[in-house]
């Protein structure tokens, strides 16, 4: 394989993410792939500027679509800088979200309009798409619960939206599936991590030969 | 009036906008109209820290499209801050520069093209066009030995541009001028301030009835 393969991790919170990214890159690590386990901003200074720019609770007014921009500026510096030389390298890169969040969070769930989003993120990735996502699917129930119960990680913002805006993001992955079926593959994540992993290594041998 | 006007001013490098802005500002307000004079970031505080992460000089790997979409984050944050309070107030608000900048600049000069420009840059707008925009013409060597006499302003970064560039820019404000010819009134800035002024009156008068 002269080239990588970009593999991007999607999710409602409390999916699970993280620990299947630290699972899976186990398993293809000992399968002798190398791995590059990423998220934006990726440790990209510029790009944690802008992130910097974005989190800091003194910008109030902060408008949705200038936030949406400047996250897919982030995205795009993080590309450049970290995900495309990974890939030309010939590694494996796990990234913890892509553009499907921005689509299913900003787009539907935020009412931006996902068609919308997609324009300036279009723009920030010039055609470099994943090639495969694995839609790690959990009921907003579920995975709030298992934040609550601080099974996966330290409540945040996000997690105290209302309980309807959990299930908009749902509804925005579950259309997104219906439109990119080749790329994206839902997992169900409801599951023990072993057998999540498991589902996702299935996936990933069924699309790739010799993975 | 109970809706205010919006009018950018936009041109290459030398050809004067300060100094029409200024002149312009003080024509309608002898008239008696209330003008707001302003440019990006516009003392917007995000925007100020957004137009802060592209000039840092530490950046030297940012690349063109996470700037061009940094641009356009920093105008929506202006417009919504800046500019539609403004014109919701009835002023006459009179921009230096605004998406034709960067459409000339970044979208043809610097070939990450127009339309790909455009498309993050109506998302930033959403709707929000120009009732007008002069566009100062003057060509390279004018506008360039005006900088370079100090007449018009300080020497910047722009202006060391090889003239090839200030060529492309004055290229793609044709262009944008054959695309919008109702928007974008041409006005030949080589003459003098006065004339200039006059000619711009002309424009807005002919354009809007009572001004």
């Amino acid at each position: 394989m002269s080239k990588g393969l970009f593999i991007t991790i999607e999710g409602g919170e409390g999916a699970g993410k993280s620990s299947l990214i630290g699972l899976l890159a186990n398993t293809l690590q000992h399968k002798g792939r190398s791995v590059v386990v990423t998220r934006e901003p990726g440790g990209i200074p510029i790009a944690e500027k802008i992130r910097g720019v974005i989190l800091d609770t003194a910008h109030t007014t902060m408008d949705a679509r200038t936030e949406a921009l400047l996250y897919a500026a982030a995205r795009r510096q993080h590309l450049v800088e970290k995900v495309l030389p990974a890939l030309q390298d010939g590694h494996i890169v796990l990234c913890d979200r892509f553009v499907d969040s921005s689509l299913a969070y900003q787009g539907y769930a935020r009412g931006l309009g996902m068609d919308e989003v997609w324009k300036i993120n279009e723009f920030a990735i010039a055609g470099v798409m994943p090639d495969l996502t694995i839609y790690m699917d959990v009921s907003p129930e579920v995975g709030l619960s298992r934040i609550a119960q601080n099974e996966v990680r330290e409540v945040n913002r996000l997690d105290l939206e209302r309980h309807s805006f959990h299930e908009r993001v749902r509804e925005g992955y579950m259309l997104l599936l219906d439109q990119f079926p080749e790329r994206i593959a839902r997992v169900d994540a409801e599951q023990s991590p072993e057998n999540v992993l498991n589902e996702v290594i299935d996936v990933i041998s069924r699309r790739f030969a010799g993975l």
